[in-house]
């Protein structure tokens, strides 16, 4: 019997002891969490005080305070993450990034809503084009730190709602006002209908409207014969009356551009809720921000969104990027873009790629150096930490090489430790799919759906 | 240069090839997903039902129609899972299990509430009684499925709710009732006021009432000299008044005792939300269903989170599982509870416990065979999913182990490599907590907070 590495390291847990422990934790690298003297809450004399303790908010102000449930982490998160630093070229890096897990969020949110469009008029949802109002990419004529996404096809009715309809409370507000400024408003309520969008909340458009200083929608209806646009401002607490225009019968075609300038003090940290003592009231400051939160970091993460919604959107419909049309042809396209390690490049090759169901994709690399794990899609919504469909491919597929390679006479392995080798790309199509948050990077539908 | 089992590991997927992959892909075992021919939804001809399709929900309809991102996925979940299955003795196993995660979390929620009064009032929360109502524990004169959770100390104040305070909405309304039956309220909103519990989005006890067909609150006021009683029923939809009674001074002691009747065919899918059409309308039925979804596998989860509160609460509350007080002295108690692995046994040891700060406890095992990774509670919340806090203290320990080892002059192992052979056992205190979602699984609150 060989005493292999492997064995060697199953053995070297057994040998801790209580205070040898401390000296492992080096003093070095950053700090430990500061040791402060814990301050229990004083049993409170003041009986009114403690009844003012308990608080109503209404669900824009729970928002506002609570951004975490709603669309991630506000403030700087630093970690590694695949990122396209060419803009509108170039490969996919693996770098350590420092950016703003909601302000990405927010992003996502409008380009899924574009994403889902594929689905529902795939006809006409030819095109998607995205500008980003950042330094390094082509000029698009946006202000410094704005946002766009245009999209082809239908888009929300221009129509009013009606009381019998959509009730009596929102009577005569029209739907597009509702469905992009209302919390608890969408289409995506209808389960069982047998339709696979992204869109599941009903809250998407309006985060991205409530973490913006202006938020603006333009949506022509050519069945209306109608081109509506409308302002949010101030995180969708100001609203302006909509604007109607007759929309000329030679450029009668259906489209939805939603542009949006990021409140980049809330989202940073910077002011806001952060700051304020957590009273989650409205911020006062009206845009003299700028665009400061789309740094190189930020604007390659949402360059690597941008390409991943090409693979997802493609072939239907066509994906730019500030004008540059990008062109992803499917997981295939983006796979391509991963860089290969130079032993796979040695050894003539790495990657497969193979159709499991019409709708789901499964591709296989050798992991480059310390990348991640893997590149997946439910829906055009990319599932950062996996989920139940995730676990069952990969299951399968580690026991599947495990059984291969005892099949050859090798010793045998556990699957689980084939795993850190591979970098996994899925792309796939769930009705009604179900998330474990709003972030919605976990499926959690059973895998057998 | 001697090919090690860890280098020849590292060489496998470069000999992936398209086309052997499907072969590797077994047909036995769980199927992949069935590949249906992908339904595009059909572009409308009727406009009016297109405008119909947008809907407008209340918050509590939203929360019915989309449990996921309030409190984790309805329906069956199998994995594998540390459970108690002595009930209110033995130790962890880790075992397969079949369970519904909403369940688990509404419990959860009202369990966390009374370790939040351990740290809102140390000095009255001297014991935290759960009751659970189910045949294979000890009676405790609950109907079956039934789930009872007992503290001492203050609770909410039986006052009502002023205009001036609370706001005209809600003027005149008993705090308790509001403070249970409403979202969007509760006493947690003040950040910034060192306060280190695990509520924070002002869901959790009304998501354990919306998910329950019968849902009772009794709190004694000792101050005021009142006891309060309330039923809500069919999921939060039907509110009975208030009982208040004067609560005799031989017995003037504060305790706040939550009693559930969960919805079992809500939550395990058997009907209601799943089986209607995704419709999110109230259920009809009114508790014919019983304890249908306290089975052995829920139980022995329901049993491990009472004895992680044990672990929390320690020293300063003492926490029973019905009627029997569990002896769990701290996280090093509940390690003591978790199987050493054989090897770590016949060498003579193989865990450890530190204080990184008085906020902070690491505790190390060598891992059980393929046991889960690491076991931690933030502010007493369970966060399966880790977090920033995790990461941190991992990273740091890991280095540690190699550079340990690096330095005994062992060949230099990438710490990664280490990380599969512990158990980590994390306790740790977090003023204002961030959390990824509701259901709370990865805290994401900066790690130098």
């Amino acid at each position: 019997f060989r005493a292999s590495v492997c064995m060697r390291w199953r053995q070297l847990p057994w040998s801790l002891r209580r205070g040898r422990l401390e000296r492992l934790l080096p003093s070095a690298g950053r700090p430990l969490p500061p040791p402060p003297a814990v301050r229990w809450a004083s049993a409170r004399a003041d009986r009114a005080a403690d009844e003012a303790t308990y608080r109503l908010l209404s669900p824009l102000e729970h928002v506002l305070l609570r951004p975490g449930m709603y669309v991630g982490a506000t403030g700087r998160t630093n970690e590694h993450a695949w990122v396209v630093d060419g803009g509108t070229s170039g490969g996919m890096a693996w770098r350590p990034v420092s950016y703003c897990p909601a302000l990405l969020k927010i992003f996502d949110e409008v380009l899924v809503n574009a994403l889902d469009n594929v689905s529902r008029d795939p006809a006409g949802t030819t095109h998607i084009d995205v500008s980003i109002g950042a330094a390094g990419l082509p000029p698009t004529g946006l202000p410094e730190g704005a946002l766009r996404v245009h999209n082809a096809g239908r888009g929300i009715p221009v129509a009013k709602a009606t009381a019998a309809v959509h009730g009596a409370g929102v009577a005569g507000t029209w739907l597009p006002q509702l469905v992009l400024g209302e919390l608890f408003t969408g289409s995506n309520f209808d389960d069982g209908a047998g339709r696979i969008v992204g869109g599941r909340h009903g809250f998407g458009a309006k985060l991205a409207n409530i973490f913006s200083e202006r938020f603006e929608v333009e949506t022509a209806d050519a069945a209306a014969g109608v081109r509506y646009s409308q302002v949010w401002r101030r995180n969708m607490s100001v609203v302006e009356p909509p604007e109607l225009l007759p929309l000329p019968h030679s450029a009668a075609s259906d489209y939805t551009r939603v542009t949006l300038l990021p409140d980049y003090a809330r989202l940073l940290g910077e002011g806001g809720a952060q700051g304020g003592g957590g009273q989650g009231g409205l911020a006062e400051g009206g845009g003299a921000e700028g665009g400061g939160g789309l740094d190189a970091d930020t604007v390659a993460l949402l360059c690597r969104r941008v390409h991943e919604a090409a693979a997802c959107a493609h072939p239907t419909a066509c994906v730019s990027l500030n004008g540059v049309a990008l062109e992803v042809d499917g997981l295939r396209g983006l796979m391509r873009r991963y860089p290969a390690s130079d032993a796979a490049l040695a050894a003539g090759g790495g990657s497969a790629l193979v159709r499991l169901s019409p709708r789901w994709q499964l591709g296989v690399a050798a992991a480059p150096g310390g990348g991640g794990a893997h590149v997946s899609f439910v829906n055009g919504v990319a599932t950062a930490r996996g989920g139940t469909h995730m676990d069952h491919i990969e299951r399968q597929l580690l026991r599947g090489l495990a059984a291969r390679l005892a099949a050859k006479g090798e010793e045998p392995l556990p699957p689980a430790a084939l795993r850190p080798h591979l970098l996994l790309f899925v792309d796939g199509r769930v009705e009604d799919p179900e998330f474990d948050s709003q972030a919605k990077e976990r499926l959690t539908s059973p895998a057998d759906r």
